[in-house]
């Protein structure tokens, strides 16, 4: 099968074996796949990650022949626990430390024809939404876990900083969960994409209008930048929560007395349950479709990856 | 007076004139006061307080006159809030943004014969506690507010890294409160303290048997440097939680991707609550005087500060 392959800092398109399935897995024809900036961050040696890229996805199950969902339409958690281990008995398949992350560790990605994944990662997508929204299915999936972190969240004001990809679906699900949200970011291109949500956007910190004159209560950082972590740290009143959503390679300077003096918490927060961004996305709760920019085949693969890159650029799809 | 002077990086002696006194305030006659770490680092430019030292102390309540504390032992809370913002009327003095606190930010400290807080701030303190035991209240409440915000770890394993004062203190707060407790030091003498109170000492890290192979669900960093917050960062278990005490003046670098891939939360802590420190010294819960080190003279402040900078040194006493 055709793939998007890396491998020492060298992005290509292989041909490659369709995966081996594991008991218990399904083997899944990708119908579309999205472009990530963990993807990003991979190539430039975050999780030492080598061969196919891409774990956001939708497609069909197409194998083994007798699978209960065969033919239907799916998206898949991507952390595939051990199933043994205490995290997973206690139901945090995703922090089991023998887990493989398709795409990410230790399993290969959905930027190819087939992925494998453990038919209980699985869930089917209902017929109404489109392939290239569902594919946003797991990065809402992160942002709800941000609510399962916090659900008191959803009753007072929050500020989302970086208007990438994942702090406008941030924004978009703190909002419909009842938050008082303001975002900040620097392309007002982007920004535009949430008029008339009311979520109130800024593109200069100067601007910012803090709910009181200590600062915000809440802070999700989602900028993808070394420099956001001290940034939302200088924005928070005492006594603040500042949800981490950026995973950068590089290590941050980062000043930590403010976040003793003013008595921070820091909750670092990765990917989240799919059910309820499913639900979202069923109900057409977001706007998703004016956040896509750029198609590709995945024969263009490595002209996609280059498009995601280039300053400005909300979601490319690759679809094979 | 006499008080222990600090300016321009310059540390010593000065006669000074003795506090005045804001209405609602009394003045105390200082009897001891207790080198903490957070003076050295004010020395190097934490907070950048210049002024009299010191904020750890027991004294005497003389004036006003008619004080209903006069002639009474107290000590006191450092933080002085405005009484008027919104922190001041959530019960946050602590947090609040205009506050004064002893010896640190806007107000003169604790080295010198005289010190002035708000009468609101002082306790009593009980006839059978000494003076160089008293000194001990302001660091033994920062270790309760630690419970304050984390009353779960009183139920389960936590690793306290540091075998300062302040990790010393922090796991005899935490094994009283109920924890299961293992300290991380450097120096055997120092953890040698702690033998026979049922907590579990360490002096590698190699050596540590954290409860699960995940790592320990619980870290407070008290180690006073800038490399303790990723080291705690690399023992914890994912969804663990890293309370951090240590306040370093200088910036850390560090890899914050753990933090979001393990999902943990990092409590900033600071000052706590002192009702439950005097309590916990009435009752003797606590092994106190083998941590003091050395005793000085006013006059001999600038000598005391230079002995507990030396490497190893725990609580250093000043008395007028």
């Amino acid at each position: 099968m055709l793939a998007l392959w890396f491998e020492e800092s060298e992005i290509s398109i292989r041909d490659v074996p369709v995966p081996d399935l594991e008991p218990g897995e399904a083997l899944v024809r990708v119908r579309s796949a999205g472009v990530c900036s963990t993807d990003i961050e991979i190539t430039r040696g975050y999780m030492k990650f080598n061969g196919i890229l891409g774990h956001e996805f939708v497609g069909e199950v197409c194998a083994p022949e007798n699978h209960p969902l065969i033919g239907r339409r799916v998206v898949g958690e991507i952390n595939c626990g051990c199933g043994h281990c205490p995290a997973c008995k206690d139901g945090l398949e995703r922090h089991c430390p023998n887990r493989s992350v398709l795409g990410i560790l230790g399993r290969q990605g959905a930027f190819a024809e087939f992925l494998s994944l453990p038919s209980k990662n699985l869930y089917v997508v209902p017929d109404h939404i489109d392939d290239e929204v569902a594919v946003f299915t797991e990065p809402i999936a992160a942002c709800f876990e941000v609510l399962e972190q916090c659900p008191e969240l959803s009753g007072g004001h929050v500020l989302v900083m970086g208007d990438g990809r994942l702090g406008l679906l941030q924004a978009q699900v703190l909002k419909a969960a009842g938050a008082s949200v303001t975002i900040l970011g620097r392309h007002s291109r982007k920004l535009a994409i949430l008029e008339g949500v009311g979520i109130t956007t800024v593109t200069e910190s100067s601007n910012l209008l803090a709910p009181s004159n200590e600062g915000w209560p809440a802070v999700v950082e989602a900028t993808g930048s070394k420099d956001g972590f001290e940034m939302a740290l200088s924005l928070l009143a005492p006594r603040g929560s500042l949800i981490l959503k950026s995973t950068v390679a590089e290590p941050s300077m980062v000043h930590l007395a403010p976040l003793v003096i003013n008595e921070i918490s820091v909750i670092g927060s990765r990917c989240g349950p799919f059910p309820p961004a499913l639900k979202a996305l069923s109900e057409s709760m977001f706007r998703i479709a004016p956040m896509i920019d750029a198609r590709f085949s995945l024969s263009e693969g490595v002209q996609a990856l280059e498009r995601a890159q280039k300053k400005g650029t909300l979601k490319v799809i690759i679809s094979p």
